[in-house]
């Protein structure tokens, strides 16, 4: 069976996500990056395909040429990764769209709320396969605590902590050069949502994701502390779930000392679940007799769904790429219709994120207080 | 120099915190447990008397008879511990005040702000010593978080994260039979708050006293998750600081897996510490520059404040009961007029957390939404 | 029912054992301290007496004058500590024997196997009760490792590595002035183990304590690391326990980093038990199925053993000296004829762990290889 | 620049490692698995082939085949990995070798020590590039331990304990089908050592590759503790380090729970350093001031070494297949001649470490003590 053949948007010189995308695509020799429109810049996207390794007559000036070169040849790409800015996400995916090339999206869908339910609308009027990389729903132990809930395991859901923190813009990076923070301090580039849109975003999907619940309302607390930031850097959520079960969401940019802090707790009325993403090997399981279990990835006490992304055996670490890469063996398991990707984000749920992000930024800029979820 | 004497109100048979007052005064040897009236039940006051192996002539029926009978004695109480539940804090502390005897009590101060406004009214009229024992302010890397932030390591607080999970009520243990449970579970007798007022208050306590920022509004959300439950076990507030900084205080008695998990995090704009009361000898400090710290208790590096409250090397785990115990080594030195005890708490204290307690409850009867502390 | 009353030897001025004696024997109300022989030099002891805050005229200036005189009290001391340096154990408990008076001894036994050998004989002749303070055995849930062990929970024994790990002596500090360093640099104070006696009899008696296998064969490599040191700073022995099982034991004093890194694992047919006296509060077991159980202290899961010595709910941590009490509620249980105390070292234990020492060094010293344990 | 082509030896259906390979090979895009003679057997040589999605006209019956035919391609192979069995690693690399085809050999070099020397002969005559895959010297963390200790910022290296456990073959696996087990348990295709040729040797590699010291002389006892097996599955071995410095390699593969448990601690004169294969990206370092730093996969306080083999911010985790995928990323660069690999183990490292197995097996055959390493 050949390998599907990804073309990518996006992911210039200086991207890092444009490698993770290419890296995660590849890893399990499904997909094979073939071509790109990397830049804008003519010059940067022949830079960018040559640091890829891939065909110079294929890294191509604007993915207007892409697809319009690639429907001509014998070998075209099978669909495009669409790894750009956001504000760039609904014209690329649009076009993607109309041009009928399948999708995989970087999150979040868009820039803003109505771009999205307009991008959903595209989608369901194409018809054409259209998913987001949320990528931390790729863990397996991600997957296993969704598995573990959907059974029952911890009863009902009672409660919900789930953390993103980070600390990497304590100072004020976006006037010191630094491109990966220019564009996300940029409303324009970003959209309305700084820290909220970057990772509060994810702590949401994740939420979701896990538990199985929507959440209904939020009471938002955004703030910007570095002084001269345009967007948010610090936000703290109070969620509801349809179930009224309470949550907390806590999502940061300027919390010193913190990498990439992901972190899930999930408390049901007779068991709960905790895990992070800096050690995303164990996943901790109480239960109301007051056990606690430590669960091990690749262990075989692991369900289906975490053991159908598991590489290793286990005590054989896998990491944030190997998470990244689940989300295109899923994909590539999708467009070859030996699946129908269930845990794969599509654009219903990337459109509940962007309602979660307009969503903290009306409330917010209301003075706070309990605002239904816009979608 | 002799132990200075002290008598104990409550503290009766099935009593938890009777036997940690006990223990923790007595620990360092300069405070002994001579004379109690610890039940309203005097077949029961006698029965702990005989436990603690106290003379049983000074095991009284009440603490009015302490105090008359203790006042004739050559060698007469030197202060009172209140442990009783919360609604005879007021009037067994008001006692003991008339009575002149110094008081440390249990927290929080009383069932209500307005008693505890009665109470703090009371402690400025007589000049009498009174203070609290809120426990965790006792931990030696709880006071080096404190010297730490106060010498201006961190820079200026950005952002604070206090949370204090357990587990035990997560089923409705008040109609089961648990003591414990019964009368946290009874306005009555604990007051508005139940979560909130049982754990959220060590949590609100914690974060003003390592910060020495103070809370000024907060938006609160509190939850009876247990069927039949009358009082919230279960809550979630937003916090802001004095300095403008956010915070997050979670308390939730219905986390199953949770013991007694109270943890904090510090963010600063160049620093942040994290600290947990559960594994209580660590305490983790970052730097901007990308340094991680692991700080151990008894360590050489550690503050003057830590310090002084170490009774053994490093890697010689102390605990719980010890920490307690610091707070009665500061009460001792305090009556002993070798210090002024500033980190010990006292009615002003007392009186803020009261605040926090009756705002939370506001607030959140209220339907959410910020409000000012109320003190 | 009264206090039992103790009388100390040694524990004078700048010894760091009498107080963790002193406290410990207290902590739960059954012991006081009334007496003591705390130092050779009378002025010395008499200061210690103070510090003790005991009365002045129980501070003795010779353990045979405190023998004499509290014979002669109404309320004379009950028994004895023995906490002096290593080489003076065999003649303060002798005389503490011969006078009848029960002995609760600092470990080792004493500073040469020959020595022990004499002791252990003399505590046979009088009768009169005599207990060591291997310190480590007091924690509860080593003892739930333990009654785990016994319980057949793990199978068979199939290996275990025990470690004792300090750096503190990684620089020659005996030649500093730190007076703790001195005396266990010393042959003459400390015999002719250094951190072989000093930290690796506990950790051997620890691994003899929890699995209830006895060392048959050990094969020791010995090192004096720090140039100029006398004694064995670094240990590395391999064990081989009488069932055939294999193990590895570790003790170190200049291993940079380590506080007080005691730490044992036992592995098993079926199973397996990890545990760590730095963080003493949480167990793990493993089980063949890949289970991974994390115990919680004073969680109900717990065995009656540990149970037994368990002060405060789950999650308030308890630590080094809550343990090293534990040892002395046992004694005060033993002495009062309520148990006989099984868990708590006797002659026999110390004898064993003496001739651990000794073969020890012997074996090392003809250039290892496997030596039968001599006792 | 064109991707390397590599050809693989091995790696048929049923075998783990050989997806490693191809995996860590490919996954920065410098190298393609395009060939192999996956199997003795050449329906099974073809299926995976199939799995790997290659040219099924280049999966081949016999590496002496995929030789004669690669040479006559325009496009051949640019080198084999070798990951067999054991016992074929010399003669399918001796072919390579004639053949001219650079090597990359997975661990051990050979199944003995003879077969290790002809082989290092051979590779010395031909000139031929030859590397082996000691998995654990391309974690990011490894090399930065390997770099400040190099640094001379731990001082001389004083202690070193490393230990690999894993409790996977605690049961007879190599009686019930299994096929990873029974390779390994088998004299004739694994050679002398079973535990200590697995794993054992990873230990011994990885303890000589982080502290640059050669180990001299050693102490081993090898146990078999699973009834039955006829290799040794449980290995404690003292060591002694070329400048005088003790050291202890535990290996097992009975100690149930343990899953793949590589861990190095050194200790030097004024520094330590603790890592831990299963949470790899982490790295703690103390100092002799007593302070516990926690260093940080992809932190901006890495040394070069550590930096140039990582490809995700901090923060995000690299596991077990990125430290494989840095030995092919060394491998690629060595082969286009822009580096000399200086970490990448080569013929002499594999000679060492199978005379550390031959002397392990030696000196426990003759009953214990120490004997110098054989080479």
């Amino acid at each position: 069976m050949r390998r599907l053949r990804m073309g990518m948007i996006g992911g210039g010189p200086g991207s890092f996500i444009g490698g993770v995308h290419r890296l995660a695509a590849e890893m399990d020799r499904r997909i094979e990056l073939v071509a790109g429109a990397f830049s804008s810049d003519p010059a940067r996207s022949r830079a960018a395909g040559e640091s890829y390794r891939i065909d110079p007559a294929r890294a191509y000036d604007s993915y207007q040429e892409m697809f319009a070169a690639e429907r001509l040849r014998d070998d075209p790409i099978d669909f495009v990764a669409v790894v750009t800015p956001n504000h760039l996400h609904l014209p690329a995916t649009a076009a993607a769209l109309a041009a009928s090339f399948p999708v995989m999206s970087d999150k979040p869908m868009t820039a803003t709320l109505d771009e999205a339910r307009e991008l959903a609308a595209l989608v369901q009027a194409t018809g054409v396969t259209y998913r987001l990389t949320y990528t931390y729903t790729g863990y397996p132990l991600v997957r296993e605590m969704r598995q573990l809930i959907a059974s029952g395991a911890l009863g009902a859901i009672r409660k919900v902590v789930v953390e993103y923190a980070q600390g990497w813009l304590a100072e004020p990076l976006e006037r010191a050069g630094n491109k990966q923070a220019e564009w996300r301090a940029d409303p324009a580039q970003s959209g309305l949502g700084g820290c909220i849109g970057d990772i509060g975003v994810h702590a949401f999907n994740l939420a979701e994701f896990v538990t199985g619940q929507r959440v209904t309302r939020i009471c938002a607390d955004l703030n910007s502390m570095v002084t001269g930031r345009r967007l948010d850097d610090d936000c703290n959520v109070l969620l509801r779930f349809a179930n009224g079960a309470p949550g907390v969401l806590i999502a940061s940019q300027i919390s010193v000392g913190e990498r990439n802090g992901l972190r899930l707790r999930v408390y049901g009325e007779t068991g709960a679940v905790h895990w992070q993403q800096e050690n995303p090997n164990t996943l901790t399981i109480d239960t109301i007799d007051g056990r606690t279990e430590v669960r091990h990835a690749a262990s075989g006490l692991l369900g289906a769904d975490a053991l159908a992304v598991t590489r290793v055996p286990t005590g054989h670490p896998e990491g944030y790429l190997e998470a990244f890469a689940n989300l295109y063996a899923d994909f590539a398991a999708l467009l070859a219709g030996e699946t129908t990707a269930p845990l794969l984000p599509d654009a219903a749920e990337g459109l509940r994120a962007m309602g979660f992000i307009s969503t903290a930024v009306t409330s917010n800029a209301a003075g706070g207080g309990w605002t239904d979820l816009a979608l």
